[in-house]
């Protein structure tokens, strides 16, 4: 049996890489592409149509999943539409807010239709965090390591900040190092989440980087993501795709299939 | 309330680390050790009776947990007979026989007596063991590398056959690398353990280091244990007293109390 | 001032690269290139005429450096073309023969010119190499690990089975590890030069990476290189450039000019 | 020929494995020890006198070398003596003041006696710290990062502060990462050394490690080195008392005889 996609953002770095992905995959069939700049008539992309508004798309095309890779704005539209239409949606963003999510989910539930919304689709992020959640209960002295490409503004990632609280929530807030520490060179033992140290390192030639590093006695446990390029994220939606098949419900967060 | 515990093997290296860890430990109590060579009679480490025989020993001493630390000849009778006298068993080999710990295990259930036998009591290495196989049912392509000093005679060491084998109980047999591959160094490439390779570096100055690498698309997911000294031993066994006491069957390997 | 350069391989990756390259170089100007395909009239890169025959282009054009990112055999021509038209040849390929290269280092100093030719221009890389050779002086115990994409044919890699070489020429034969060391699993402790140990790893997601880990008495001492794109070259062919210009002979590797 | 050795400082940590070494090592001969706990009757270890007075010591005792593991103060002493006695000095400390340095290289010169004062013995962290300002010429962009176990009181560690001054002495003051990077999480881009970042990680099961990073258009290049034990300076005693018999004038650091 065939999956009937119909893709959002199909122009954008993402969304082609989402349609290469589609084409090589045994038993995903592209069946439409959904673009602001589409033109509702006669637009095409690998011999699909292109629609430039949701309600004409989803009403006139049979497919099974919207892969959703435009902007938090268009992409609620998108998701609510879909699921009104009974289409699952798949969306890759971090700009849903609480309310949206909670909004969303119980659409879903009304309308019985499965989905997913992920802030990170790849597969080795997502098991960073997941898996330092579940070593922390084992080792509560921890610091995590970003390393980035110089031209990033903002330090640390999203992703360790993100990594740095999912361990805070399973273990007591703890000071870690030598009580009577003292930086001699300010900034040195990094930044400071509860107690767990955060450092970000900036250099050409980096890509993305991360790595969560637990001290026992005697013992060291490290768990580490190197990021090369958007291909990593292609496997996460793939695998969002089958498994949203066969849940009942609306997902938020790719660690809650794995 | 106190946990009252027993140590066999209390002369050896791990032995001796157990007996100062109970010592450390708010709510641990030495309460007699168990030595091949103890006398039965005045013979004392710490101001607590050294006896020779178990049986005399589990009848005159109350305690609640035997740890031990002694060879697997001598380590199975001990097991045997503390299940017998309603003592739970914390037992650190790798030596049991498949049967023997069928039979312990029927035996701990007549008696309804809970405890654990683990091979490796370091939670950093058993946590990288059960996360490998956790992911590689998302990442098929995996390679191991070990590192331990140039004094080790085998080659890969147990910990890596182990992960190995664990990792191809959950994917299918796989040939790695390109199709076409080819070793102009014989060796180069590794071990193969059903697809999965594994690298043995051996070095003056290293310890025992296991890297368990997985690679996707666009990214790299990685799980190392640095194993520095004995100490890491010793937060496995405080640990598997603690959950020994709130189970109710005999446990086989620390993965399951994790 | 200005230096005047040739780009022979215009339209190659490595040629369109370092094309990019000179134009963001301030004191670099491209003033032609040469192609098989170039057509000696009218055919144009960026505003400079494409020569097909070298005769002719280094004949009417005024230049300092050659850049030949061609094949061994068509680069071998065109470098000796250069020199006997003074123009400096900075040339990367690993094909010439130790023939060929005596040849072109006699025929430069009998037309007084300088120039590079360099298997790799890979700064990084090169210092691995080299320091790999200063630090084995010290440390007589190494192994190398390297680490490329599953689709690499060749095991090891060409830079690992370098390094080795070069850590053998500095240190007595030996055979490392336990003198009765044992692999219970065949190719386990990798290949063998001269008692030099190489490992390869190949998977998905990696790129092109080595390690060289040096052990001693109650220490390890890892030089590493991680190789992200061909980004990396050009560094080195900006600097070979810059270095040619101060010097008076034809120079083989990169490791001569740092 | 057999190299006569005095050990000053016998019965702390460093010294005892020093008279370990000298005993293991072909050609050291130890004639006689110095302690300020020595009697200068009878005392004895290992067979040879233990002397509590320099004077005494160095005139009774036919000696080539005084290998000195005491306190600046007292080592300064010794010092001064042993070159006066024509007994090469070697001497680990980091205590000593530039002016005690220069005192010291004019005293050895008029004696015309060679030696070696060193801050750190290692061979490892010091080749570390040679090829980080060598390869710094090539890539002006650099971090720094070094873990040790969390009882370490100051960071950044001493020889994090003296690679990251050493390389600042080969590059122009520069300022890393995007010009327009914001911390989001103070402290996270560590401590500042003219540019280059230094972080320090500090946890429980954590030796001593120190990892310089390089980066550049498309590569990395890495230098770390892993101290796991006192071993490691024992290598650098024996080298320098080697080294020290064939050079004719006082040395400081150990990076002046590699």
């Amino acid at each position: 049996m065939t999956t009937k996609i119909i893709v959002a953002g199909p122009r954008g770095k993402m969304g082609s890489e989402a349609i290469e992905m589609i084409r090589e995959t045994e038993g995903f069939e592209l069946v439409a592409c959904l673009d602001r700049k589409g033109s509702d008539v006669g637009d095409k992309i690998l011999d699909v149509p292109v629609f430039h508004d949701p309600e004409t798309c989803f009403t006139e095309v049979d497919a099974d999943i919207l892969v959703d890779l435009t902007t938090p704005q268009v992409g609620y539209a998108h998701t609510e539409a879909a699921i009104k239409h009974h289409i699952r949606p798949v969306v890759g963003t971090s700009g849903f807010t609480n309310d949206q999510i909670t909004e969303l989910k119980k659409l879903a539930k009304e309308h019985n239709v499965s989905g997913i919304i992920a802030p990170n689709f790849a597969v080795g992020a997502v098991l960073l965090m997941k898996f330092s959640q579940l070593a922390a209960k084992y080792f509560p002295d921890v610091e995590i390591i970003e390393k980035h490409h110089d031209q990033k503004l903002d330090a640390p990632s999203g992703t360790a900040m993100k990594t740095a609280d999912m361990i805070t929530q399973v273990r007591e807030p703890k000071k870690q190092g030598h009580p009577d520490e003292k930086e001699t060179l300010a900034g040195a033992r990094g930044g400071d989440v509860e107690g767990v140290r955060v450092h970000s390192v900036r250099l050409p030639g980096l890509v993305a980087h991360e790595e969560v590093i637990f001290g026992g006695k005697g013992q060291i446990f490290t768990l580490k993501h190197d990021s090369m390029n958007r291909g990593s994220f292609m496997d996460g939606i793939k695998l969002s795709i089958e498994e949203v098949l066969k849940k009942d419900e609306l997902i938020y967060g790719l660690e809650n299939i794995l």
